[in-house]
Parts: C-alpha cells; sequence; structure tokens
C-alpha cells in the first residue's frame, strides 16, 4: 500500500501522516511507502519502518507530481490548496494551486492508467453560499461567494467525470470548520473558534469577535483525520451519482461552547475570553451555514463528533 | 452598442443575428456592430445598415479573442460549445473548447477592463443530473453525469466568480430541450423530438424510439432567443448572488407532443409517425430533468412558452 499526501507539511496534512503511521495499514493492507509532497519538504515522523519519500514542488510547475506517480500510488490524498483569505486576494495563484494543479493531477493519474488510485480531496464549506435553505442536505447547489469556494467546487465536477469515466477513483469531502486546532492564531475569519477555547486552556487571553449565539458547523482534527482515512476505505461505487459531499459536522453556538470549556476548565478560563465585537468578521462567519443533513457521508459510515464537550476533552487529553 | 456572438455560424447564433438586424436596437441603444466568430466564416444577413465583421477562428488557439476583445464588446454571446456526444467522445476537446476557451475569453475581459461587459453564455439542461427530485429548482445541485455538463457547470462557477470580482458582468442561461429545430435530424439523442413533428409536416415519415408517456423540458427556438436578448437587458444585480439559472421550458409528454400534430396537421401526420422503441435513446433523455420550478428567470422577466401548440404553430408560420 503506496500512499501519496499533497499538503503534506501542513497541519491536517501531519496529522495524517502521524496517523497511518501509527495504524501502520490502509484497506486491510500494510503501508510500504509514503510519498509526502508540499512547498517545503514535509517533516518525516520518525520510528517507522514504512519508507518515506518527502518531495518539496511547487505543485503549478509542470511535471511536479511525476515521481510521485511514476510510483503509482494506491491512495492519493490532495490536501494542498492556497486558503480562502488568499485565493481571494490572488486570483491566479487561486486558480493555479486550486484548479490547474488539481487537473494536472487528474491528467497525471489518466496518462499512467491510475484508473484505480483512490484520489481523496479535501473542499470545504465555503463551496456553499448565496440564499440558502435552513438546513442544507447533499442537493443543495453550490453558489459560492469566494474564490476559493468556487475553485474547489470546479475541481468537485472534474474529480466526478474522471471518475465517472474511470480514470481515477475520487473522493472529495467537504470539510466543515475545524476546531480546536493546535498552534496560534491565524489570519482565518473562523480562528478565533479555536482561539476561545485554546488560548483560555492555555491561560492567555482570547477575543470573541461574534455574538454568542452565533452557530457553527464544526468537527474536530481527529475526527477530520478519521474520515480521511475512512474515505480510503469506503467503495467508490457505493458513493453513488457524485463524488462529493459534505462531511458529517454538529452544529454548535459560541455559547454552547463557551459552557463546555466552563464545565471542563471552570470560570477563570471563561473569564479570559474577551467579548469585542467585530462586524467584518460576524458578516463572513455568519454567511456559513451551519445545518446539514449529510445522508450521503452517514450512509457511507462517516461519522461526527458526539459533541463539543468531547472535542474540549480530546483536545485537552492531546495537550498533556 | 456593439455585439459579439460566439458559435456565430450555428442554428441559435444565426437566428439570434437575424433577431438582432432585426430589431436594430439593444438596450435602447441602436446596434452600431456586429462581431461574429466561429470556426467557419458565419453567414452575414444582407440588408443591414449595421456594421458586421465575420471572423473565422479556432477558439482553442492562442488570441482567438484578441481582436473581438480589443473592439471592447457591450455584449458577448458565447454559444461556441462542443456539444454533448462530441464532449464524451473526446475529452480533451471538450475541456479545450468548453472549458479552456471560456476561461480565455474571461481572462481577456479582466485584461481589458471589461468589467461592464455582459457576457451571456448558454448551459444546459445536461448540467442536472444524478438521484434528482421529482421537481427542481433554482437550488438543486448540479451533478452532471457527462463531460458536457460538467464542462458548462464549470464554467457557470467561474463566470459567477469573475462576476463577483466585477471582472466581467456575466450571466448564465440554462436551456431546456429546443423544438421544433429545423433542418434534418442529427446525432443528438433528442433529435426525434423535433423530428415527429418536422418530418410528418413535411409529408414525411419520422421515427419516435420513445414511449408517449415520456416527458420533456422544451422551449422554442423564438423563445430561447427572445431569452438571449433579455438576458442582455436584466440588471446583473438584480441576478442574485448566482449568475446562472434555469430558463422556464414547459413540460410536455410525447403524447401531448402528438395531439397537437393533429390539431394542426390532421390524423395523416400524425400516421406518419412510427414507433420503434430504441431502449439507448430512452435511457438517455429519461434521465433528463423535466419539471422545474424557475423562480430566478420568472422573476427577471424570463417568458415560457404557452402551451406545446403554440410552438408547433409558430414552426408552422415560419415555414410559410
Amino acid at each position: 500500500m503506496h500512499i501519496a499526501v499533497t499538503g503534506a507539511a501542513g497541519f491536517l496534512g501531519q496529522r495524517l501522516i502521524r496517523q497511518l503511521l501509527d495504524q501502520g495499514e490502509l484497506r486491510g493492507q500494510a503501508i510500504t511507502r509514503l510519498t509526502l509532497l508540499d512547498q517545503v519538504e514535509a517533516e518525516v515522523p520518525g520510528g517507522s519502518r514504512v519508507e518515506v519519500v518527502s518531495q518539496a514542488r511547487d505543485i503549478t510547475a509542470a511535471g511536479a507530481f511525476d515521481d510521485m506517480l511514476d510510483a503509482r500510488p494506491d491512495v492519493i490524498y490532495h490536501l494542498a490548496a492556497v486558503v480562502s483569505s488568499a485565493a481571494e486576494a490572488d486570483l491566479d495563484l487561486g486558480l493555479a494551486v486550486n484548479l490547474d494543479a488539481t487537473r494536472a493531477l487528474l491528467e497525471g493519474c489518466r496518462q499512467r492508467d491510475l484508473g484505480n488510485t483512490r484520489l481523496i480531496m479535501a473542499s470545504s464549506v465555503a463551496a456553499y453560499g448565496g440564499e440558502l435553505p435552513e438546513t442544507l442536505d447533499d442537493m443543495t447547489a453550490l453558489h459560492p461567494q469566494n474564490s476559493y469556494g468556487t475553485q474547489k467546487a470546479m475541481c468537485e465536477l472534474l474529480i466526478n467525470d474522471y471518475s465517472r469515466r474511470g480514470l481515477v477513483d475520487g473522493l472529495v469531502l467537504r470539510l466543515p470548520t475545524i476546531v480546536i486546532r493546535p498552534g496560534r492564531p491565524n489570519a482565518a475569519a473562523s480562528s478565533f473558534a479555536s482561539s476561545i477555547m485554546r488560548e483560555p486552556l492555555n491561560g492567555e487571553e482570547a477575543i470573541c469577535p461574534v455574538p454568542t449565539d452565533l452557530e457553527l458547523f464544526v468537527m474536530s482534527p481527529g475526527k477530520v483525520v478519521e474520515a480521511l482515512v475512512h474515505g480510503a476505505e469506503v467503495d467508490g461505487e457505493a458513493v453513488g451519482p457524485f463524488r462529493a459531499f459534505m462531511l458529517p459536522g454538529i452544529t454548535v453556538s459560541v455559547a454552547e461552547m463557551i459552557d463546555a470549556l466552563r464545565e471542563v476548565a471552570g470560570s477563570q478560563a471563561v473569564e479570559r475570553i474577551r467579548h469585542e465585537p467585530d462586524t467584518k468578521i460576524q458578516a463572513i462567519v455568519g454567511s456559513w451555514p451551519t445545518r446539514f443533513h449529510t445522508r450521503r457521508a452517514d450512509v457511507l459510515g462517516f461519522e461526527r463528533d458526539r459533541d463539543f464537550r468531547d472535542i474540549l476533552q480530546a483536545f485537552q487529553e492531546e495537550r498533556h
């Protein structure tokens, strides 16, 4: 079992790689090789007997995937992407990385007859937008209101078509907002959602820029990685006539998140959250859909977090 | 008012051009120039004082749109496309013409600051597919089951994003099955729908390959051209958060079409239809959605045919 990962140096890539090496097998087959691809050489976890090749590549360059694909991976995790704010700031960069590189990857698979290679791409809740219903489902149209979501939605269509034609065995998982991310706050509009839990647990102050009745559709890093692993194992035929769908997040309000923090870490943690409304962040985050019927994912056996308290406790355990 | 038309030599392009020259104005402004683009030099209707430039271009070649865009058209009708059967037979050709050329056209507009140019692309009912609800609406997801529909759906997303960014003023109209087309039967699976009316009216035999209870979602050539003209006149802001939607066809069964033929041309015409079931055509045509709530188009003032009898009578009048 040879697994390739693009975007392997990122938060999700690194976590996925550790999980794969921990379990040592995928689809009941021993993992014998990992190929890691990123702009920089991705870190290779030590202590494993799996052959790990880490390549620094600009995936917008011609032939960037050649070495990786020549080795005929059984599963490809395509996590490399220009994120939403950057894709919005630079249309050409977003199109080159998010759309053209994905198309080059598909073409590379086609040229090498990798019709049985499972290609798993991460898409996003940002692909939804516009005048949305109260509760979304697998048949809700993608009307993205940002270039990142547009490029992801275009890739979904292309991966579906290449899969339908038997040129690759594709699967696209639309990710909910991932909380709680480790590390430091970043420029993402959703950064506060991790920050208001993580910083107080570390004895630091955090700013909550949104009203506490604001809801989010979230998934823990652990469950996202489980979903990526499970995505390699589901039967392509069973996915049905479209190879992209939303993963089962849970809907949680900021107030519920704060209540969970109080239960787990007491009032002194909650008092470290400063409420400073930011209308810009409210406008962006408030436009994201938060309620989904994820029937396709449920039927295929993808699992959601039980509740936010579970997410918080898992984060606490990992810190220690 | 300078109007450019790609695919200008086609059935729809020719009919649109005649209509534009007949009315002489668009958006209340006199039409002063028409630029026609196609693989071959499109026919230029005579007797008009409008400056008409007809260019033979391979739109997959670099710079194919340069001359057209340098003349800064106010409205562009982008009708050029590789149709469904050809796009299915040749993935590379479909991607080059339907996707890459449309992207090149958008980029050309962006480079020339044509943010106020109304770009109207024809999309198709073929963009829908998969497990569809009984009645579709503007929020039904596009899960195309053919490469043509995939490429059109990708262009819809791209045109929407370029419009959202103010790089062009785009609009995409998804066309129902167009009946009654003039001319001869062709290789399209829906060809019979025109054939079983047109040939009997000409005293010729026609073959009906589907059960008479099969339904179609149809629009007359006249109403499609009206929609293209109206598409230049609607306010881009009023279109809402997504620039693509289905045009208002009417749902009609083959039996209703045959009844209308009997009313208009008598039983001897109906007797010229031979019923020879073709499971292949049934499978393709039977998978197309036939019932839509086209709220977006209705609100914007796009009009449907009154009934199939109207369509048939209009065709009769045009023949004479």
